[in-house]
This record gives C-alpha cells, sequence and structure tokens, in this order.
C-alpha cells in the first residue's frame, strides 16, 4: 500500500446548511495537494450574530497550506457555494473554475472586491477536464435551481470520487442542463469510490416534481389575477424567472425586474448564453403608464428580507410602483427555516392592504431544487458508489442520508466538518480532526465568531448598557461623584426616582466608603464600581446590565 | 332608538396571535360600563424585543377607565389569555372571574407577584351566570387543548354577544369537556348578534381532528422504542400529557415529568378535578433506578426554548438523566412559525447524541387545538350570528377569516387592536380609533415599546458601542488626550493599528482644531466627537457604531 492517501476535509457545508467548503487532498500524510470545492456563505441573524453582514467558513487550516492548494472548484452560483469566493481571495490565491454562468456571477463579485477577474477562470462541461496537482476534476451538468450547476468528477491516483454538487433528477428543468442518467451511468463505469452527495431533502420522501410541472398552474392563476400580479422566487432560478415571465406575457402583461440581484441574475444568464429567450421586460418607470391589469413584477425577497423589493412592495411604494387592493401576491418559492417572521410580516402587510397572497402550501407554484429521498437512492443506484458521504446539510439530514445508504448496503460515515475523512483504504476512516468555526465579515473587516465581539453585542442587546465615570485627582482621591451614562435600560425603578440618580448616589457612597489601597488600584476600583451599580440595577429594574468602568487619573 | 350602545375593542390580539385582551362596554358613548376578555401575554425574541421577558398589552386606554371596568373574564389558562392577569392586577383592580382550573392557575400568577389571590373568582359553567354591570356574562364550556376552556355568552340590552374563546369543535377530547352542539345552538336560539371568533386556523382547509386519534398511535410509537422515550408538548396540554403518560404506562415505562410548568399543570388539574386518573409518576432520583427501556420522561420545552428540560436534556446531563443512542425524542406539538430555529438546534443536538427524533410532520402525534375552517364554518351555521368579527389572528388571519363569514352570507369586519366596533346598529361601524400597542415586561419594570430602551438595544447589537471620555479643564482646555472604550466593535481596522487608538488619535486632532466656541459648548462638542468617532470607524471597519461621549469639566 502506497504511502499516499485520498482525504475529504469538510470546512463548511457539513453540519449546517450554507457557507459549503469541502477540502479534498492527495498525497503523504501532512503534505497533501489540496483543491478546494465551493467557498459559500451563510447569512447572519439577530439571534446568533447580529449586525454581522456575512458568515464565512472558517478556512484558517486551509489559509496555512495555500502553498498546497492547486485550485478551487464552484459547483453553482448559489451564495452558499460561491458567495465567498471574492473574501477569501487573498488568504488562498488559488485559480478559481467554474462554468460560464457561475464564473459570470463570480468575476462580478471579485470586481466588486478589488480582485482580478480572471483568477475566474470558465470551465467546459464534461468530458473536458481540468488538471489540478494530483486531480482531474470534470464539471458533470446536473439539474438544479440555477443554471449550470455541476457535480464533480475528481480523479485522483485512488479512484473516482464524485462530489454531486445540488442536485434535483430534472428530466425537464426550464432553463438549463436536464439531469442525464446515461452520462452519469457512463462516468460511474470504472467504479467510484465514494459519492459525496447533497443530503438537503432526505426527509422529503415522495420523489422530487419537475420545474415544467408548474409552468401550466402558474398560467392558470395569472391568467385568472384581475389586479396587479407580483411574483417573487429566488433571483438565482432563473427557469421560474422564465415560468413566471412567460405566464405573464401569455396573459397580456408587461414584466418588470424589480431588485438588483434579480436583474444582475438574468443579465448574467443573457450573457452567457443560458436564457436565450425571455419576455421583454419594461423598466418601473415605463410601468407608470402601463394599467395595473396589465402588469406582472417579479421581485426580489422571497425570505422577507428588510430591505428586497417585496418587502418594500409591502410596506409601500417602490420605484414608483404601489400595490392596491385586489393585488395578487405570488410566493413562488419556500420559507428557509428561520426566515418564517421576515415572510409573515410581509404577509400582514399585504393583507392589510388588500392584497391577495398565495404562497407555495398547495404545492402548485414551487418545486425544491434538491433530490428528495427516493432520487438520492436513485443516485446511488446509478453511481453505484463503495462509499457515500453525506454533505451539504444538517447533522440530522447527514445522520439520516448515512443510514438510507447503509440500508442500501453501502458504506457511509457521518462527517462533520473539521472532519479529515481518510478514503484510501477499504473503509473511510477519520484521520484527524481539524479546528474549524465560522468568521464574520462585519462591516469590512473579517473577525472570528468566537472572539467575543459579538458576544457583547449580544450581552448589550439584552442587557443594557451602564457607563460609570469615574475622575481621581493627584492624591487618588474622587475629583466630584461618579456619573452614569445608561443605554437600553428602563430610566426609573422601583425606588421612582431616575435610576441614573440612585446609580450615582450609591457609587459615590461606595467610593466615600473605599479604602487608598482599592481606590489607587484600577482593577479593584472597577470591579467594585461594576459590582454597585449592577446591584442597583437589579433592585431597581431586575436586570444585571453590562457595565463599562472608566477611570480617569490626575496624575 | 336609545343614546346607549354596546362596543368591542380588541387590545391586543387581533392582528397577532398572542397577548389577547377584548374589551366590551355598553352605555351612553364614553360613559360604557366595561368589561375585559382575558388578559393575556406574548413572547419577546431577539430581532424585536431583546432582552425583555414578557410582552404585554398597552392597556392605557383601560388604565385611564379603571372606574369603569365592571370585571375581567379569563376564558382559558393558555399564557396569551391568563399570562398578563397578575402584571396588570395592579392598574385594573377590577375582580377577575374564571373557571376551577383556569382560576387555579391565575391564583398562582397572583401569588407569585404579591397580589391577593382572592381577588380570581372560581365561575361555574352556563348556564349559571355573572353580572357584570350591564351584562350578564357565562361561561360555556367548548372543546381546546387545555383543560375547562371556555366562550362566554355576553348578554347586554343590546342582545347577546357570544365570544369564542380559543376552541376547536372535538367531540372525544380525551380530558375536559367536549364540543356540545346542541348545548351551542340551545344559547343561539334567542338570536346572537355577533359572534366574535377565533381565527387562528382559518387556513386549515381540512376538518379538524380529534385529541383521542392520537392516542393508538401513541401507543404504537412507545410501545415500538427500545431506549429511553422522551416526549415533549404543551405543558398545559393536559390531555396530551396523559394519552402520553398512559402510552408509557401500557408499554411498562416509568413517568418522570420534567420541567416546572408541566408540574404545575397537573398539580393545576388534579387539584381542581379535571384530572382524575394519571398514571402514576415517578422522580428524576428515582429514575435513576429504573432501566432506560422503562423509562418515559415526559418534558417542557416543545418550542426549543434555551432553559426548558427538551434543550437541557439535548445539551446534556439534566435532573441526573441523560440521553443516549438509540433513544427516542417525540415532539407531540406543532412548532410556532418564528421558533423553527430553537426546535431545528434541539433536532441536530439529538441527532448528534445518536437520538432518533419523531415530530409531527406525519399528523399522527399531534393535532391543533383551533377550529380549521370547515369547523368555522359550522360554529356560524349553529350560532347563526347576524356579524362575525374575527379575532386571536394576525391580519391575514381575520381577513380571511371575514372573507369567509362574507361568502357565507354573515356581516363581517376586520378589527384590529384599537378599532372599536360599534356593534348597537343594523351594521357594525367603526365608533374610534384607540391608541394602542405594547408594553414590556423587562426585568421587574414596565416599559413602553416605543420609549426607545429597547431600539437602544437593538442599536447597540448592530453596531456596536463607543464611549468617548473628554475632561476639559477650567479653562474649557482638553485636559489630557480623549479616551476612548469600545464594545462589540472589531479590535482592527484597515490600517492595522488598534481601533481605539486610531480613533483617539482623531479625536485628539478634533479637540485640537476646536474653537473655543465648540469647547465651552457640551451640545457642540458631543456632537463633534460623535461625528469623529463615526468616520473613523467607518473607514477603519466599515461599522457605524452608537457612540456614547462622556464630557467632565473640572470648573
Amino acid at each position: 500500500m502506497s504511502s499516499e492517501r485520498l482525504i475529504y476535509l469538510p470546512l463548511g457545508g457539513a453540519g449546517e446548511i450554507g457557507m459549503n467548503a469541502y477540502v479534498y487532498g492527495y498525497g503523504a500524510p501532512d503534505e497533501e495537494r489540496l483543491i478546494l470545492v465551493d467557498l459559500g456563505v451563510a447569512f447572519p441573524d439577530m439571534d446568533g450574530s447580529p449586525g454581522v453582514d456575512l458568515i464565512l467558513p472558517d478556512i484558517t487550516w486551509l489559509k496555512e497550506r495555500a502553498d498546497r492548494l492547486e485550485a478551487v472548484f464552484i459547483t453553482h452560483a448559489h451564495e452558499d457555494h460561491v458567495g465567498a469566493v471574492a473574501h477569501c481571495y487573498e488568504a488562498l490565491g488559488a485559480p478559481i473554475y467554474a462554468r460560464a454562468f457561475t464564473a459570470n456571477i463570480a468575476r462580478r463579485k471579485m470586481e466588486e472586491q478589488g480582485h482580478p477577474e480572471d483568477a475566474v477562470q470558465t470551465a467546459s462541461a464534461w468530458p473536458e477536464t481540468i488538471k489540478a496537482g494530483p486531480f482531474t476534476v470534470g464539471f458533470l451538468p446536473i439539474s438544479h435551481s440555477v443554471p449550470e450547476s455541476s457535480g464533480l468528477v475528481i480523479d485522483s491516483p485512488e479512484g473516482r470520487v464524485v462530489h454531486s454538487g445540488d442536485f434535483k433528477l430534472d428530466p425537464t428543468p426550464g432553463v438549463g442542463e436536464l439531469f442525464d442518467p446515461d452520462l452519469w451511468a457512463e462516468v460511474a463505469k470504472p467504479g467510484v469510490r465514494a459519492l459525496i452527495c447533497d443530503s438537503t431533502n432526505v426527509f422529503s420522501t415522495h420523489p422530487g416534481r419537475s420545474e415544467s410541472e408548474l409552468g401550466p398552474e402558474i398560467q392558470k392563476l395569472v391568467a385568472g389575477a384581475t389586479g396587479m400580479v407580483v411574483a417573487t422566487t429566488f433571483a438565482s432560478n432563473v427557469a421560474r424567472l422564465k415560468t413566471l415571465a412567460e405566464a405573464g406575457e401569455r396573459a397580456g402583461r408587461s414584466i418588470v425586474l424589480l431588485g438588483r440581484a434579480m436583474r444582475r441574475m438574468i443579465e448574467a444568464a443573457i450573457e452567457t448564453g443560458v436564457l436565450a429567450d425571455f419576455p421583454k421586460v419594461v423598466s418601473p418607470e415605463e410601468a407608470q403608464d402601463i394599467p395595473r391589469a396589465n402588469l406582472m413584477l417579479l421581485v426580489t425577497g422571497s425570505q422577507g428580507e428588510r430591505r428586497a423589493a417585496s418587502a418594500q412592495l409591502a410596506r409601500g411604494k417602490y420605484m414608483g410602483l404601489e400595490l392596491a387592493e385586489g393585488d395578487l401576491f405570488l410566493f413562488s418559492s419556500k420559507t428557509i427555516p428561520g426566515n418564517e417572521r421576515g415572510v409573515i410580516r410581509i404577509i400582514n402587510q399585504l393583507s392589510e392592504k388588500g392584497v391577495d397572497v398565495v404562497d407555495d402550501s398547495s404545492g402548485r407554484y414551487h418545486v425544491s431544487g434538491h433530490a428528495n429521498r427516493p432520487d438520492l437512492e436513485r443516485m446511488q443506484e446509478i453511481v453505484k458508489p463503495q462509499i457515500v458521504i453525506p454533505m451539504h446539510g444538517e447533522h440530522r439530514h447527514l445522520r439520516e442520508h448515512a443510514k438510507l445508504s447503509e440500508k442500501n448496503g453501502l458504506q457511509s460515515v457521518v462527517a462533520v466538518n473539521g472532519m479529515m475523512i481518510d478514503l484510501s483504504g477499504n473503509a473511510p476512516t477519520v484521520a484527524e480532526y481539524i479546528e474549524t468555526g465560522r468568521t464574520y465579515l462585519d462591516g469590512s473587516v473579517q473577525i472570528g465568531a468566537l472572539d467575543g465581539i459579538v458576544r457583547d453585542r449580544i450581552r448589550m442587546a439584552l442587557n443594557g448598557h451602564v457607563i460609570v465615570t469615574v475622575i481621581l485627582d493627584e492624591e487618588d482621591e474622587p475629583l466630584g461623584e461618579p456619573w452614569c451614562d445608561l443605554k437600553g435600560l428602563a430610566e426609573t425603578g422601583t425606588s421612582n426616582a431616575p435610576l441614573v440618580e440612585v446609580m450615582e448616589e450609591d457609587l459615590h457612597q461606595f467610593l466615600m466608603r473605599a479604602g487608598n489601597k482599592t481606590l489607587r488600584d484600577d482593577d479593584a476600583l472597577e470591579e467594585g464600581l461594576k459590582r454597585i451599580a449592577r446591584q442597583t440595577c437589579m433592585a431597581e429594574i431586575g436586570k444585571k446590565p453590562e457595565v463599562t468602568v472608566v477611570i480617569s487619573r490626575m496624575r
């Protein structure tokens, strides 16, 4: 047996849905040459990451081995797969390969961050391949909810690995390539050591439905509408946008695209030739002169994002357009768990305007982009891998997918972020545990999720913030009385006097009683002042605030 | 026509699900004698109300008219109906009426807040009634997911109003009273002017299912389990707790109740005689000596609450009990929209432990406590009201329920919080708009949702907080350099020097340049320092922080 090995190491996306980043390596232990598949982001929320702009995978491990990184391959243009390429480019430096549509999107991101667009290279589809150190990698077309999604055929001296990318088995996806079982079977013929596979929909027990099923239903809905029609879906779902726009066109409506992401995706799809015949679009300005019964708006914000077009329309006017009683608003999308509140907020605002809202609950206006449980089994039958490694899922998805694979007689392992799996032997083994985590893009800088910065923000949000200022003279005696500023705390508590005054008095008493030893020692003084401020706050308003003490000495 | 009128005024619960509070009044305009139906809470979240303990309806309007308030009636023991009784008792002072089980729960709340328990009076069921000024009110039993839920029959000189309370049409609810259509028809016989009706499930198109359907399914599931079984549901769903416990008992398992709310509800149900034959319960300590295959835990925390028993068990040991591979965890509950993240977090933690999780997605282990669309129509047929006023719903629910009522030939109106409806005339009319909103219980004090306190907390969470301290001497000249403290902000920005130092230098430069006029004027000085701190922060780390400026003058 050679001393070389083939490794798989998820740095993001395994144990969560979002920020995908999967490393493959081949070579002697700790000298493997590496490739990275996908480099995506996840989205922050108020509960865990308030104020954060984007969540990136922690790629420290890879950064420290950047000299061994041959290339980055991006399977498709969703943010959780391509969103971090520009933010991580400086740290990694490796060339980025993607097919035309995805490359177009990636280059826009590079440009925005001031990085060279030509770091992104356009790859052709299988059977063409790219050499990357010991690996040969091919982009194998597969259907998904964005154009030109691809699985990757990754060949190494230890055999062939198939990385599914995000996929569904759609014979009629509308825009983009269909799933071709014969092509995949052909690729699998030489034998596949491991299938690294999308797990998102493992709990959905019915076979997945085709994008093309939606056309007639959406046409019927739009044809029956009397007022303005507004439809929202993921901006990157170009096939859906086309289905929606065509339904509008058939019903004699002019199409308006609202939202930067949507215009950008359509633009990229047209530039790269994946979208040839999109209905004619009119601008929001032109739409002013068209009767509302002859308009159909396609808008961003299917997840209830506050700044997106859908939320703005729900609140009031947007780009001169305004919803009115009798209009129809279609969510041609599902709500991602965690986004319910935002979506429901919009639906209620629309309800207040008298707008009728139709969502995906009937199953008629949305189909998923991911393979369901029976589809995952079909994929296993076609690819016939020795090993299935579930990816792109929370722990519950990975575990269920592993159980499913084992039930079907295949080896499987639940590999979460940071678990380096050795795929060289007869069975997959855990070679090492790597420290991983999340990096936050916060404003213009990257900070670690565990740096304590965001923890401090959460604490201020939960507990409020008291600032205590004390000035001491050359003799270390208090100069005047301590001063308090409160932020995020009730003004009056149980004693019915202003909280700030009660607190200043208590702190003053403390300083009067404090010995020279305490007054001379910044740490002891700070500790004492904090304790008193917290005690007073607890007694007065029942809260233990964050306290910042500022001590100024005149010496 | 008399100059008296009958009014309905929701102060909470109409336009949201939560914090129910509905006022009825009868008398000359602005002299009506009033009753209040329900006084509940809503629960805070990190997005909109970080750090808040409970959300109460803003009852300012009622407080200012407390001398006209005859009584408070509580329909059932759910927190969104009874949760605010003790917190609002001092402001209102009126007697509180509820049936035995609900009264038991209400008294516990009064006791906790140090209020007289005898302010809560136990009411008997219809046909007994309570006189409250011009009103005569009867508690009409109806099935729901908590014992002794009741609709209210509210008679006034302007006729009979039926307030449905929360309900479902369950002929076999297990614990508590069934829905008796004949009784309701009899009550409706003299004619009902208005039905004020639960709207929660108006979008569920199938007829509601009975609690008793679950027994056999849950028994089968528990009988098939090999490890420990843990089940969670709403603590107040006593019927469900009984069904679960009985399934455990049948399978030879000892029952353990974990979580204060659950023990409290069972206790109240036994004390008030609504629960006679609950299986024998063992303590967590006794459970240590019982094999895990012979244990069934009933635990709080079906909504993923971080401190509840379910979350603690998912994270590790709780009361000496710990989950292990092969155990079964059942969510006999649905996830309320907005709580998905917390529930999914628990499911993933359980998955990491190798615990199998079963939720309500199959429909076999949970039924709703609210009337579905066909049930709402059946209720209309039985009660035959002139007017239907939808309550207990977000705007979308109220609007849909009103449309449904009008479709069935009934008058209806969407009345949201603050809309006073005059029910005296031939058709309901809006008499007045009252300012309403939310009050936060924050620690031990009540604050207004719009007081700016919580807004400041949210801003600190999103933007971080900079504290600038400046000392000026007797001549209004800066004494030393300005001092900055940062909280919730990255330590280093684009210039690669510590942000705090860059900021202090920029502020120092500003002070050096500042004229006497600025230095003498606190407001101008503060404004200038804030501006500089924000500019530096923006340039260095791309964020605009909250800034607190503390100016100390030696004069």
